[in-house]
């Protein structure tokens, strides 16, 4: 008799349960052996995973899929060669797991240490990249967790062949299989299921739009690793050289408008306005951008549109830029804080005071002074690979990378101490 | 018209949430000097807060308050000069507001700084120690954050007058007066709408019993930071020395049994029960401690009553200690795994690999060797005051002081730097 969903589900985080408790003092050669071993095992393989590919990408019109989606869906010999990289990017990281973060030695001899320990089983649900599917598995793997990978049922047989060889490495360098997992139902209701099981489960993250995230959040009795949407915003003080505002505005809106610490409004200083901005709006069409303007903006840029209050609220993540004129700094803070996302949000200016002022005030993970957002970025900061940028303020926040997917523990020693 | 309760939680929360902004940018010196005056103004209000409080205990017997519970909610002199004390002890610690905890520079010249931050606003309920009502107030507005306090309804008079004097000088030293509010209903429904305002709550702490915490749990749309029982272990290796394990056993058992890192449960490896178990239990017998063992442990202790299973799943909170013996530190580890509540667990070992192995393989909070559970509390470690242990591995483990109340934001600042 074939098992219930339920009863698979449980197994399966059970299962991960097991594997996180040996994972977890895996040392870290033993680690990053597997990561280099499954990198020349992909590149090795990179004909079945190819034609295991071909599959998803012929039935992807079936589901629906966008010319876009069924791009990100499909993998070519240099995508499988940018996983491998990826996977030997993680290994030279440092390991955060047995870590001493802080240490001390109290007046009475007995020494603290703070050390990093993982967090335990990590379910990772994410849409259609299978890139992610390794990228996701490196991170947790290596920070010393076993993961619960639920990819889109567009990516079914790419998403089994990466985890088949991802396994198959585990179980040669002696780390338990399980520590990477994949679930195999492409029903919606397994997802229910495992978001049950706070006892197997630590954390769940979501990485996809933000209906997802939130149907995740309500429905999770673990805790949840939210990157919402990133409404940014740019601030271009008056005291900001023209040419400095088009660079970083330009850059922050086009290098790459899909993502989410690209800039999506712009707020003007009233004193800036009048000689620069029918240039940067000119500058900014040039490049294809679509702008939506407030009135006293819309005067000094030809062919911008009307900016709604939706506008404002509106993550593009497009070649379309909301623009604002301001008459103070706090007139801009207010404008951030109102309808921005608390993600990524920049100040242009020469000006030191408001420069502080504006790090003070903006409540946002990252509060950029003098360069684009595109910034807000776990390889662009330094962490090496991220596995999301989080905008709640809770455990972690901004990047996170693989000291995010851990926790820590104290560790006490003395020589005989009692309390007096 | 009232307003309904709901609203009446609404408007709380939402004062509570503008205070918190202006807090956030508050100055050290501000919060200190609030902290020293609050000192001074309790003190001088001495006869005023015991008299709110003699209103309280006259009521206690009318809500079925035991001896112990009316004792914990009486004020005397010495106590409100033990809140003046803890006052001025938070006013000595460092902010964390502001705190730069990480920073590095790119090679593009990018500056990143880790910046400690406030969480918000914070939602603390508690029970029927008064004293908890000054701790919670200093340790949140020092992390600049706004609190919500809902006291037991026991304690519902000198609540409000110790609430009305630090209120009365967040004024005096223009700090936002809504930086700590109370709510005023007794009304059990008053939690429940306050924990559905997850837009301008930002953690939950709920300090009581686990039923509290679990209620609190599931009802939250916010993060909970939660610190659920304390089913300490203390494994005696073969290795220890008589002397060292008498002396922890009780310290940990004897000097605060109430608490949640005094020990529940001793783990006696088979070798070193002959020579030794009989005089340990004599001499915790002696300290008026009932003791529950299995039945090779109860063959050595006379006087032993019968451990069921349950009894090794028991916090006692009390003078009874469960008895165990085991034959390998695997053995002792499992236990700990099964019936442990990832608190405070201790070995008591001469050999060093044991140690590391224990210290390894046991996922508590604070994994000791060679000293008393007790020592895990956030004043023995170190931190100063503490609002609370968290069993959680999420956000912050262990004792929670100031640095646990915050978050972090990335500064980064440039000088025109784009993405390449």
């Amino acid at each position: 008799m074939q098992p219930t969903l339920e009863a698979q589900c449980l197994a399966l985080a059970q299962q991960a349960r097991q594997a996180g408790k040996t994972l977890a003092t895996a040392g870290t050669a033993a680690k990053n052996a597997w990561l280099h071993a499954t990198a020349e095992r992909l590149l090795g393989e990179r004909e079945a995973i190819l034609a295991a590919n071909a599959l998803d990408v012929a039935a992807a019109p079936g589901y629906g899929l966008t010319a876009a989606s069924i791009d990100r869906l499909t993998l070519t010999a240099a995508r499988v060669e940018a996983m491998a990289v990826g996977l030997r990017q993680v290994a030279v990281l440092p390991d955060p797991v047995g870590e001493v973060r802080e240490g001390h030695t109290r007046p009475n001899g007995l020494s603290v240490l703070k050390v990093g320990v993982p967090l335990g089983v990590i379910f990772f649900l994410y849409e259609s990249r299978p890139n992610i599917t390794v990228d996701a598995a490196a991170l947790c793997v290596k920070s010393g967790n076993a993961v619960i990978l639920r990819g889109g049922k567009e990516a079914a047989h790419t998403n089994a062949a990466l985890t088949g060889f991802l396994q198959a490495e585990l179980t040669a360098h002696d780390l338990p299989v399980h520590a990477v997992q994949r679930v195999q139902s492409a029903d919606r209701a397994a997802v229910g299921h495992l978001l049950k099981l706070n006892q197997s489960i630590d954390l769940v993250i979501p990485r996809g739009g933000e209906s997802l995230i939130r149907r995740v959040a309500a429905e999770a009795t673990m805790p949840v690793l939210k990157h919402y949407t990133g409404n940014c915003h740019i601030f271009v003080d008056a005291s900001c050289p023209y040419e400095r505002a088009e660079a970083i505005v330009l850059n922050a809106k086009c290098q790459r408008p899909g993502v989410c610490n690209a800039v999506e409004t712009i707020l003007i200083h009233r004193d800036w306005a009048p000689g620069h901005l029918t240039r940067l709006g000119a500058a900014l069409r040039a490049a294809g951008v679509e702008l939506r303007a407030c009135p006293e903006s819309r005067a000094l840029i030809p062919g911008a549109l009307i900016a709604t209050d939706a506008d404002y609220a509106t993550e593009f993540l497009d070649l379309i830029l909301a623009v604002k004129m301001v008459s103070t700094l706090s007139e801009a803070v207010a404008v951030i804080d109102r309808y921005g996302s608390k993600h990524t949000d920049a100040i242009l200016t020469q000006d030191a005071g408001n420069a502080r002022r504006f790090t003070q005030l903006v409540d946002s993970a990252a509060v950029v002074v003098n360069a684009s957002t595109r910034f807000n970025d776990g390889f662009e900061l330094g962490f090496g690979a991220e596995i999301g940028i989080s905008t709640d303020k809770f455990h972690a926040r901004g990047p996170c990378g693989l000291k995010e997917l851990t926790s820590y523990k104290y560790i006490l020693t003395g020589d005989g101490q009692i309390r007096r």
